[in-house]
């Protein structure tokens, strides 16, 4: 038993074929926060701040879809979602609908710790980052040129485009092989079995104003118990309907299985093929991350030295 | 095994002084829903046909909160939320945030059916809500004098008013013994084990703008699978935390327990005293109506001949 941290930037239909110039600054930026995780984690900060500290490194990286990466709406505005929740205690915070909020993540924290309530959401959401003093910034600063093509290409192929999904017909060389970018999020576990978890979003490519996905909903995209922390990525709608992220933890609570075995289970048996990854540890210091897609960006150390940083299996 | 039906009418502190001109109009309410769901079972329409037009019928009666009766949020507006979900196929559709929309629990069902999203929210819901030409109206149209009475002994006692917690000290005769009004819901299952659960409220008196509770958490307020379908009630953020409804399937489905059993052990021991309820029915045809409050308005039925409309245990 010890330390142990996972994130990932989204699973999906990653081609094996993805160029380097499009592979290569994400493997950086995954290395760099998960250095960012395991430092902090050394330092005694809370898995709770770890998970937060990580998720904020990720959205301010343009290469993930959440924070200044977020994909566009089928009006070309931006709505960022996030979550994050406590092992322990089952505190949780989530956020929907955010246009000028940095750090989706942060907020989704503040709700969590300075409100009666879980979950706010578009305006009222705003309003209240504007009270506390969260940076906020012109939606325009999540827009990145990438995601204007994305939304174009979606649009042309008259679809909601799912991160990661085959690449569409009429792809330019632009975004070759990368039509699509990935949801983000991070576990934490550390040496007393202190449990976080943290997701966060800007959705589909080409969703319609006022979608919410699987990250801000507890038990779907994000969940943490005094077993387990999960953070879950892929097709959100049957994120949902498989309740994954409570899934595994209530594999674990009700069947008895471990942590790999649970997590083996959800992605196997409980949603759809091509539709799913998570990352996950244990109260013990397992870790594991599984996913029925052809990738997951992801990244993973323990205290005992293990370090492992993929996107294919 | 036979059809089943069970719908409720918020959970809560319910005082056993609640005088009969509160008591009697919301028992009858309960009773006529109660026809209108074993009738409409009896003339062969689907679960989630029935469970839509139950919770209908509840969203159109001023005693209860959701629709036309929906308390009202800390700026004296109304934001109304609402989840359906079929067991079979595991489809849901979900809504937050509506100002306008006279039935939510329909327009869920229209986010099912003809979006490829699950859930939408606030400005974007109620756009969609028009293209589809629902029935909407003035949000003044479900602005009871009893909510605005709540709202105003809610604000003086500084607090965010949960239905039916103890009544606040400066009661006025207005709202004697029934500060407090409930969300709605309804599961059902026919002969052949379909199930269907839905779920409508305006959520907690004085609540924040932009708060989203559990009635539309696939997996909190409102779940439904192959095994069972679930309808929870009471303190919103205590069953997000306990992810209430998907809770009673998965110990069906890893521990199996029975309906019963589950749900027990649900309101037992996943959330705090005083704090939810829930109805649930099985494929099997079981019924059970579980809460850990003073009292849950609620009503249920079985094709046997079983018949039980009640408040207090």
């Amino acid at each position: 038993m010890g330390w142990a941290i996972a994130l990932h930037g989204g699973a999906g239909d990653i081609p094996l074929s993805l160029p380097p110039e499009r592979r290569q600054p994400r493997e950086a930026a995954l290395r760099h926060c998960l250095q960012v995780g395991v430092d902090s984690l050394k330092a005694q900060k809370s898995p709770l701040d770890v998970v937060e500290l990580v998720v904020r490194e990720l959205e301010n990286n343009p290469h993930f879809n959440a924070g200044r990466g977020s994909v566009l709406t089928t009006e070309g505005t931006i709505e960022m979602e996030a979550c994050i929740m406590d092992g322990k205690t089952k505190k949780c915070g989530a956020v929907s609908g955010l246009t000028t909020v940095v750090n989706a993540i942060s907020l989704a924290r503040v709700v969590m710790e300075k409100t009666p309530h879980i979950y706010l959401a578009f305006d009222g959401a705003e309003k209240f980052a504007r009270e506390q003093g969260l940076e906020t910034v012109e939606s325009s600063h999540f827009i990145t040129p990438e995601n204007i093509e994305r939304l174009k290409h979606a649009k042309e192929a008259n679809r909601v485009q799912i991160d990661y999904t085959q690449p569409v017909e009429k792809e330019t060389p632009t975004v070759d092989g990368d039509s699509q970018i990935g949801t983000v999020g991070c576990v934490a576990v550390d040496n007393d079995g202190n449990l976080a978890a943290a997701t966060s979003t800007g959705g589909l490519v080409n969703k319609m104003v006022g979608r919410i996905g699987d990250t801000p909903i507890i038990g779907a995209g994000t969940y943490a118990n005094n077993l387990c922390a999960v953070s879950a990525t892929g097709k959100g709608e049957a994120i949902i309907r498989g309740t994954v992220a409570r899934d595994v933890a209530a594999l674990m609570e009700f069947k008895g299985l471990s942590l790999k075995e649970a997590a083996a289970y959800v992605v196997e048996e409980c949603v759809p093929r091509g539709n799913a990854g998570l990352v996950a540890v244990s109260a013990k210091g397992e870790l594991t991350m599984a996913f029925n897609t052809t990738g997951m960006f992801r990244a993973a150390a323990t205290e005992d030295g293990y370090t492992e940083i993929a996107i294919w299996p």
